[in-house]
């Protein structure tokens, strides 16, 4: 048994900070350990709720205000990011804790920062592997938070139970800007800053993106009236109790109808896939498959092999190593 | 030595549709021969040109002007398509040869409709050997069409020698229906419909886009004023040989700085890559492999298994059965 596996079931956040960082690494023994601690995990569960909103919507302060409202509910809260612009940035969107900083100072709750460099397929592992951690060491509620570029909004919602839209109050023309496809995966969208003098931009905002839901076609799976728009001010925490809420009866509607077991089962079925894929491509990756590689490419490029020839010789050199 | 071979190599078009039909099946013996066939192909080289263009922009119309100019100056001309919607339509961009009517019947053309179904990995793979095919019978120019959609141009462009793109007369609005894209990959811009009522249109069409390919920054493989955007009328003829003498006159340029065949060398790395991609992936689909994935897929979607444990047992299976 993995000396982590105890002290992370019993909530110890450093054995969890420890975890991550072990399912975080690439060296190959790490990534043996990390896939035995984590085939031993027990079975609990939180709900893994995805949050995606552009820059300047008010993200961290959301997280900040609405995690700290769940823990004094009694709930414990983790904040993990998925950011695949890292790779390129070398930024981190959760980097600087002190973004939030009553959050990462809570003892009841646990914010881990993005790592400044990966790949994009080793965000999605690495992401859904934390969030396994994270519910292992009894979190009730796992927010995986996003920068809405490129493709990590439909990664996040890959492997989250709810996925929110946090947007700012905006005019018509700015509606048009949310692509119809993230329209589409958002259960909630909650229209944030919600107060003072940006209140009734705020409500009609919010007016508009439940008329743009209703042309979307109602889930199967979901309750009338959901995907829903709903004004919240992370500032003054008005709506924050309506938007939970409504996330919880959502959840419960689904826990009823089987639909939150099936998707998961689903989810899990997609990501073992993911990780068959990507592990019949490690094969490529190693020192001697990279020399033979090299060499059959370089026989494409000038000609002397044809693509298909050369792939298939390839293939059999790998079966042929395999085998020994 | 394949049966198909010498009458391939000399140019008969029955061998060569044979030939085609060959490397498109899914068979694993007919992919064993398709494989040997291709690897024993004399190394011909053909002008390989990728032509885009929406519906409506007159493709077929122009293909067919085209086609016959060029056979008319003494070149063997063949036309093959990419159409990966096929797989969702079942429709085929080619399948009805009599939009080129004149073209088909030409003893020294040769016209290719798309099969009706298939995997958008498969059109790629499929397309190239089709190529390939066509080169060692002799064709001096291959003509790759592809519908706008999707990832069809990127798709035609990695296989192509030179990317032209096909485009009606429009105002200013509509050229930003273009993607940015699809521009940077084109060689060559023609507006088509550049006869009577539309010639003026026409013209102006092709001063907007000009200005437009000058803000985009200039390849260093090619000389000055390429990309370029020129006018022609498939039905007037007007203009091709024109656009014939631009799209030699390049060609020639790239051949002389070494960037053709540099091109084309890095295009067959790629497609080496492809292939080996996609055989690695083939492991997990024989019947065996299936009935073993249902089993472990069906594990971790109950939650009996951890999917990166599960993917681990499948592929230790993978070795152990290739082993044998």
């Amino acid at each position: 048994m993995d000396d982590l596996l105890n002290p992370l079931i019993q909530g110890d956040r450093r054995a969890l900070s420890r975890a991550i960082t072990l399912i975080e690494s690439t060296r190959s023994d790490h990534r043996d350990r990390a896939v035995s601690l984590l085939a031993t995990l027990p079975d609990r569960q939180a709900l893994r709720i995805g949050l995606s909103g552009t820059p300047g919507v008010g993200k961290s302060t959301f997280i900040e205000a609405f995690g700290t409202m769940l823990t004094e509910a009694g709930l414990r809260v983790a904040v993990l990011a998925v950011d695949p612009s890292s790779t390129r940035s070398g930024g981190s969107i959760l980097g600087d804790k002190t973004r939030m900083e009553t959050l990462s100072r809570n003892p009841m709750a646990f914010i881990r920062p993005t790592p400044s460099s990966a790949q994009l397929g080793g965000v999605a592992r690495r992401t859904r592997e934390a969030i396994r951690l994270c519910e292992a060491a009894g979190y009730d509620v796992v927010l995986i938070e996003t920068v809405g570029v490129g493709q990590s909004e439909t990664l996040v919602a890959e492997m989250c139970d709810l996925f929110v839209l946090l947007l700012a109050p905006a005019g018509g023309d700015e509606l048009q800007g949310v692509k119809r496809g993230i329209m589409e995966m958002a259960d909630l969208i909650l229209v944030n800053k919600a107060d003072g003098d940006l209140l009734s931009t705020a409500r009609r905002t919010v007016a508009d993106y439940a008329g743009a839901l209703r042309l979307l076609r109602k889930r199967p799976q979901d309750p009338e009236g959901f995907p829903k728009a709903l004004p919240v001010s992370a500032a003054t925490q008005d709506g924050l109790p309506n938007a939970w809420a409504e996330m919880q009866a959502l959840t419960d509607w689904r826990r009823k109808n089987g639909h939150f077991d099936e998707n998961r089962a689903q989810q899990a079925r997609h990501w073992f896939m993911a990780e068959l894929r990507a592990g019949l491509l490690a094969r490529l990756d190693t020192p001697d498959a990279r020399a033979r590689l090299d060499q059959l490419g370089t026989a494409v490029a000038r000609g002397d092999a044809a693509p298909a020839e050369a792939a298939r010789q390839m293939l059999d050199w790998l079966t042929s190593t395999a085998a020994k």
